[in-house]
């Protein structure tokens, strides 16, 4: 019994150590280097709008639901000011998808890419710049 | 005796618990909502080179040295593609710093930006475009 214990302590603690190591780095949980990361930009200009609030509560959950397990991680920024002073903020926000591969976010934009371009002028007037890139760290 | 391994049993699979909630999370581990995030991109152009071994091995190491602990977290992407076909990549690489506040980042610049410049030339001929946002998730 008491061998049993200490057998199952370990196994914990191993598992804690393997847990916690991965909560050093310093990229999402889930996500590995290679993950295929998609950027969705919002530049910003005169007369652009958008709506973080229906970006947040609505849009990403319809993502979400509509690419589910394929979708592994998803962030949202909110532009607050360029880099340099006197220079205009680049974009009002910048959204990211992350999935296993490309692949998996093409395919689902197969099926998905009208019902979510239908969506964009409920929270924008901007026409954003993706990006695919692969997470390198 | 007994009685003590089961308080550490309990003690552990707590801590266990709470770090595997974090681990939930699609942020960064050490990234809260309204965390300042510090993004760089090099727009991808004729001519255009960017030396990802250069700024992985070299740049974002020195980074982490001159901001030490007010720098909390950091990630590089390398551009693949655009996201629709037949349209050029928009960056050929993005940057990402996280700090807890914009001061933090602004301080640090004032400090180190003509020793960070300086580097810019060993990896990339690319000017970029630098954003301070906000995590809003």
């Amino acid at each position: 019994m008491k061998k049993n214990s200490l057998t199952l302590l370990a196994g914990i603690m191993f598992l804690l150590a393997v847990v916690s190591a991965k909560a050093q780095s310093s990229l999402p949980p889930s996500i590995k280097k290679g993950t295929i990361k998609v950027t969705i930009l919002y530049p910003n200009g005169e007369g652009k709008k958008f709506d973080m609030e229906y970006y947040t509560q609505k849009h990403f959950p319809m993502l979400r639901s509509l690419f589910g397990s394929a979708l592994k991680a998803t962030a949202i920024d909110k532009g607050l000011t360029a880099g340099s002073p006197g220079t205009p903020l680049p974009f009002l926000a910048i959204g990211y998808l992350y999935f296993d591969s490309a692949a998996a976010f093409q395919d689902g934009m197969k099926t998905y890419a009208t019902k979510i371009r239908a969506d964009v002028p409920n929270y924008t007037n901007i026409t954003p710049i993706i990006q695919i890139s692969e997470v390198v760290e």
